[in-house]
């Protein structure tokens, strides 16, 4: 039998903190390693923080440097939950694929990075193709509900005319940050000024999961635009770590337009914000395609983004290591899959 | 650029026919020859049988030897359409591999043979190595609906528990050989007798998709069962090729169960029937899979199956030839997609 897979987790955020226990129940697969420069977590072992059991498996201090942590031959894979940007996350990167381990990467940017990091995309192409591994960018969105879900259901289309995706989803099960990134609870003129400021994120992703899109079914993108709106709530809504009152912003409406010769092709749209149930707002995946035949498909209630992030990432840790060496996109590799069997009996020979 | 994907198609029954059209319709792909054995089309033109504008491309004269069609190195791609069984279409498989040409087969158990075929499909998957090509069978179902759209959405699960999948077509656009096969206009009676006889075939492919299923998670399959009752209608119901006087078979309703563990774990329901509106009955694709978290999809309405079929077996043409040789099932290969663009552009080096 193989030896068990080696995992080392960067960044132990609620995402990769997620990973662990999701790794921690999976057949065929070790923990080796945590990198996390977060003061409360740092020297900690791994098991004490996330309040699990150890049994009998070897112990896991969390790490703030990556060099002690993740060395050449030391892991399999290495789960990358530290950025959303190509260009931040670059660095780290290629660290990894250059002491020869595999990397799964949260960051959204990351899930086609040639959209906006051409360069970079091109030098981790390269990079990953000398170290013979392989580099992927996954998650629940981008990664599978406006990108991936649509690409596989046009499959079974004689031709296609166009592809809208809408996710409307919760903020709610989200943290101080993401509350922050979005708005939540701001006045619409704050909104402007953060607007014009830039310092509101939004959704990061759309230029990805329209790039994937377009690549994918063979378009041509001549144009991308997105817009974000502001959805002001008429009544008070609170969250865990959200509060938006009445005339505030209960988050925000993402929208996105993939054009091919001038005629819009790809359509996205994603409102996100806390508690969408106190306005009558029910929380789902659609996606409609137009063509031969149309395919009309709806998913309710949303699949949660956070659990859905970290299911993808850790699911694809199979397919990442059967694919061949470089930089991959979902699109590349097989369909993802929930994994409730040994993980190396996924490892191709 | 590279040359253009050279296609033959074998079995010119709604199926292959349908392919060729779409295939007519796209850039990059020609088809170098049809094989057929039906009078009414061996020695025509597949331009005149398909009432389709030959423009400056090379005729197609259809021939009945598949000997005379497709030889080493004569096409890059076989379709073959011309069974649903993969003992019977064994032999031409066989022959197509032989000589270096990959394959698409339509054959329902070839979407997943080791099912049914454990044999068979061993000695496929050596031979194809052999020849350095790549066999794969797909279609709408099994090949999509009921399998790997499944396992693409529980991708986004940290576990999974159950699969349902309920498949509610339609077959009134099929034609008489469908309606002998599902027993539409039949009576209980006959159906009884039918039933005994095995001489109804109903849904081929649950064995499949439960297996295809099966082996993306990593369950498994105790025990696998299926029923087929009648679909009594209250009504007449005509359709082009098909009439149920009221009291007598509209369709049939297929079920299947995979256990594992003595637990029914794949949940398969798909009524078929000529004309389901006239007693309310909507068409339709659903998928639940219950875990963390839960997932529930639902297309409507259903994404028909004819077309499906024609799509998926022309969608896979690039992936087929890109893959690593052997049999390979839809769980192995990248997802479907629709192909706008030029089909070599999608060919890896």
């Amino acid at each position: 039998m193989k030896n068990n897979i080696k995992v080392v987790i960067w960044g132990f955020g609620a995402m990769g903190s997620g990973m662990a226990k999701m790794l921690l129940k999976k057949k065929g697969v070790d923990i080796v390693g945590v990198c996390d420069r977060h003061p409360e977590r740092v020297g900690k072992s791994m098991f004490e923080v996330l309040g699990a059991e150890r049994g009998d498996r070897a112990d896991v201090i969390i790490g703030s440097e990556i060099e002690e942590i993740l060395t050449k031959g030391s892991c399999d894979v290495c789960l990358c939950a530290t950025d959303s940007y190509t260009k931040v996350a670059f660095p780290r990167l290629k660290y990894v694929l250059e002491q020869g381990v595999n990397v799964v990467s949260t960051a959204e940017e990351m899930a086609y990075p040639k959209a906006q990091s051409p360069e970079e995309a091109e030098e981790l192409n390269r990079i990953a193709k000398e170290n013979g591994v392989t580099i992927l960018g996954t998650g629940i969105n981008p990664g599978l509900m406006m990108d991936l879900l649509a690409v596989t259901l046009s499959g079974a289309m004689v031709d296609i005319e166009s592809v809208m995706c809408k996710r409307v989803n919760s903020l709610s099960p989200f943290g101080e940050a993401v509350m922050e990134e979005q708005g939540v609870g701001i006045s619409v003129d704050e909104f402007e000024k953060g607007l014009e400021a830039d310092s509101l994120a939004g959704h990061v992703g759309f230029a990805e999961s329209v790039g994937m899109i377009a690549e994918a079914i063979g378009w041509n993108i001549g144009k991308f635009e997105q817009q974000m709106k502001p959805i002001i709530t008429n009544v008070d809504r609170k969250s865990p770590y959200g509060f938006a009152a009445a005339g505030t912003l209960a988050g925000v409406n993402m929208t996105g337009q993939g054009y091919v010769n001038g005629e819009v092709k790809i359509d996205m749209i994603h409102p996100q914000q806390i508690e969408p149930e106190l306005e009558g707002v029910s929380t789902g995946d659609y996606i409609e395609l137009k063509g031969t035949p149309d395919i009309s498909m709806a998913i309710t209630p949303e699949v949660e983004g956070g659990l859905g992030t970290i299911a993808m990432c850790v699911n694809m840790i199979p397919h990442v290591i059967n694919a061949r060496a470089g930089l991959k996109t979902m699109i590349d590799l097989p369909v993802p899959r929930a994994i409730m069997g040994d993980m190396r009996e996924m490892l191709e020979d």
